[in-house]
C-alpha cells in the first residue's frame, strides 16, 4: 500500500466530498454553468503561477540532484507547458492571458497555494510533497473517474477537453510518479512516526481543494 | 504621513468592510450571538499559534540585534501573556484549552496565517510586517472606535471585555510600536518602488481578515 | 541510546577532532594566547546573534505549542541572559559591545551559522536541532570534561570562568533537554530512515564547530 | 551605473583581492597545479548542486511570471546543460560524476553556498540575487579579463578551455543579464535605503568567493 493510498483512506470523507464534488459532476455531465468554468480557469491560472513556485520551492527543499532534477523538470512542465496549453485553453474560452494574471485572487486560491508553500517551508520534502498530492494526484483520479464511468456525457460536453487531459496517460503518469516518489521520500525521511503530521497536511489540502470546487461554483458577480 | 496610513489609504474600501464589519457591530451593540463569538474564540486562539510562529520567523528574518530583540519581545507577549489571557478569558467562555487545541482549523483561519507566513518567508521583513499590521494595528483601530463610539454599549455587553483590551492603553502602545517599525523598515529596505506590492500584500491580508469575520458569523452546526 | 549518542558515535572521529581541539587544550592548561581568546570571543558574539536566529526559526518550524514554547524560551535566553552575559564577560575582556557588533564577521562564523540556518530551512525542525546540537550539547560535554579532568589547570587559570560556566548545572540542563528533544522529534518526525541524511549533517556541523575553533587559533594581525 | 558597478565599485578591495587572485593568475599563464584545478572541479561540482538549488529558491520568491520563467530557464540552463558541460569537462581530467557526488565538502564550498541560500531566505529576490552576484558577474569578468589579455597564455594552457567558457558570448550574456535583472529589482523593491545592507551582503559574498579560490590552491593530501 503506498503512502498516498493510505493518507487517501484515512481521510476517506474529506477525499470524497473533494473528488466527487458537485463541480465535478458537473463537469461530468456538462451542466455546470460556463461562467463557474470560467471562474474556475481564472483562479485555476493564478492557482498554476504558485504551483509552479511550490516546484521551485521542492528544487531548493532537495538534497541530491536526482531530487533536484525531478522538481526542476516538474517546473519546467508547468512555466513551459502545462501555463501555454492553459492560456491555449482559456483563450477558447475567451479569457485573456493579462486579463487573468490581473484578476484578484480568490480566498480560496490563496488558502490553499500558501498552505502548501508554507507546509512546504516549515516541513520538509515529505511534507511539501504531502501537501501537493490532492492535487496532483487527485486531478488524475477524477480525470480517470470521470473518463472511465458510462455516465459521463461525452458527446457535446463542453469540458469534455477537460476531462480528456487530466485522464490522458500523459497526465496519469505524472500523477504515478508523485505517488512513487511520496514513497521514496517516506523511506529516506520517514517512518510510521510521521504519519499523524502528514495525515493531517493531507486532510487539510483536501479540504482547501474542495473549497477551491466551492469557489468555482460561486462566480462572483461581475466577470473577473 | 506613516506608511501604515498610507496603505490603509489605498485600500480604503477593503479596510472599511474590515473595520466596520457585521461582526464587529455585533460586538459594539452586544447582538453577536454567542455561539459565532465562541467559534471566533476558537479560531482566534488556533490563530495565536500560528501568529507566534510569525514573530519567529520575524527574529530569523532580522539582521541586526535591535529587530531581534522587537520580534523577541513580541513573541513572548503572545507566548507568555496573550495566550494565557486568551485562555483564561476563553475559560469565561466556557472554552476549555484543550478543546480549542483538537478544534479543526477553519479555512478563513488556515488563509489568513499561511498568507502571513508565506509571504514572509517569500518577500523580507517589511513584507512580513504589512502582512501583520491589518491585524496588530487593525484591532487597536477597532477596539479604540469601539470604545470612543458613544453608540457602543457598554453596560451589560457580554463583549465589554474584549472591546477594552483593545481599547487598552497597553494594546494601543503594540500597535503603534508596529506602524513606526514599518516606517523604520521603509527607510532601511524600501523606497517607493515598493508600494506598489506592499499595497497589495496589504489589501490581500485586509480582505483575508474581513474573511475571517465572516467565519465568525458562520459557527459549524455542532459546537467546535 | 540517545539519537545524538548515535549520531555522535558515528561521527567519532570528526567529534574527537573538535572536543579536543588545540584551543580546548589551551583553555584547560590556560596557554591560549589572549589575543585568541579574544578574536573568539567577538565572533562568538556575532555567532550568538544568528544562534538566536536559529531559535526563531524554530518557533517558525514547530507546528504544536509546546515546541513553539520550548524554542521561544531557548531565544529569550540567548537574548536576554546569555548574550547580556557574554557582554559582561567580554566587557572584563576589554571588548566593548558596539565594537563587536561593527566586526567584520570570520568566514568559519558565516560557514557554521549559516549552515545551520540553511540545514532548518530545506529540512524540518529534526533537521535543525540536529545540526545545532554539536554547539549546543558540545559545549556542554567540553565544560564538563575540562571540569572534571585533574589537568586541568583550574588556580590562576584565565579562562576558568569560561570553563566553568560550562560545566555548570544550568548549562548541562540546557544541553540535556536539547538531546531528549531531538529523541521526541524523531519519534514524531523520524525513523531510521534519517539517520543517514542526519549523520552528514551531524557530521559537517561538527567539522564547521572546529573549524570554527580553528579560526579561534587565528586572529587577524590587528585586533578584531 | 547599475547597481552591480555600484557595489564592485564599494567593494573594490575585495573584489581585486576574487578576480585577480593567485588561483586566477594560476589558471590565466597555466602554472597552477594540476592537482588543485581538480580540487577545484570536484568542489564546483557540489557548489553546482546547491546553485541549482539558489535557482529553485528564486522561482520560489518570484512574485510574477516574468520572475519565475527567468529564474526557472536559469534553473534549466544549470540542470541541463552547466552540469553536463561540467561532468563532461571533468572527465577529461579523469574526474567521475560518482566519485565528485561523494566528495566531502569543503568548508569554503558549504559556507559560502549555504551564505547565499540563507540570504535568500532572510531577505528578497534581490539580496539572493546580490548574493549570487559575485559568482555569476564575476566568473564572466575573470573569463573575458584573461581572455583580453595579451599576457594571458592561450597556446598549451591546460585551463584554455575554462577561460573561453566564461569568455564566450553565451555566458556573457548570462552575466549581463543578471546585472539587468538587479536594476529591475531595485526599481521594484528597492531605493537608495537599501544600499548599505546590500553592500554588507555583496562584500560577504566576495570574501568568500576568494576563499573559495583559497581552498583551491589547498587540496586534501589525498585526492578527493
Amino acid at each position: 500500500m503506498t503512502l498516498f493510498a493510505e493518507l487517501r483512506h484515512a481521510c476517506a470523507d474529506e477525499w470524497a466530498r473533494y473528488v466527487d464534488h458537485p463541480f465535478v459532476r458537473g463537469l461530468a455531465d456538462g451542466t455546470l454553468p460556463e461562467s463557474c468554468f470560467r471562474h474556475y480557469l481564472v483562479q485555476d491560472y493564478l492557482f498554476l503561477i504558485h504551483f509552479a513556485r511550490a516546484y521551485g520551492l521542492a528544487v531548493f527543499k532537495s538534497d541530491n540532484l536526482n531530487d533536484i532534477r525531478q522538481a526542476a523538470a516538474g517546473l519546467s512542465a508547468i512555466v513551459d507547458q502545462e501555463m501555454q496549453l492553459h492560456v491555449a485553453f482559456c483563450r477558447r474560452w475567451a479569457l485573456d492571458e493579462d486579463d487573468m494574471a490581473a484578476a484578484p485572487e480568490a480566498d480560496a486560491t490563496m488558502a490553499y497555494t500558501r498552505y502548501v508553500l508554507e507546509k512546504g517551508l516549515s516541513g520538509d520534502l515529505l511534507d511539501l510533497q504531502t501537501a501537493l498530492a490532492p492535487c496532483i494526484v487527485g486531478y488524475g483520479e477524477i480525470g480517470q473517474r470521470l473518463f472511465d464511468n458510462p455516465a459521463t456525457r461525452m458527446e457535446g460536453n463542453p469540458y469534455r477537453e477537460w476531462i480528456e487531459t487530466y485522464a490522458a496517460e500523459e497526465y496519469q503518469a505524472v500523477a504515478a510518479a508523485h505517488v512513487a516518489h511520496m514513497d521514496s521520500l517516506m523511506v529516506r525521511r520517514g517512518g510510521p512516526g510521521r504519519l499523524p503530521s502528514l495525515t493531517t497536511t493531507f486532510r487539510q489540502a483536501t479540504r482547501l481543494e474542495a473549497s477551491f470546487w466551492d469557489m468555482g461554483l460561486c462566480p462572483p458577480m461581475t466577470s473577473s
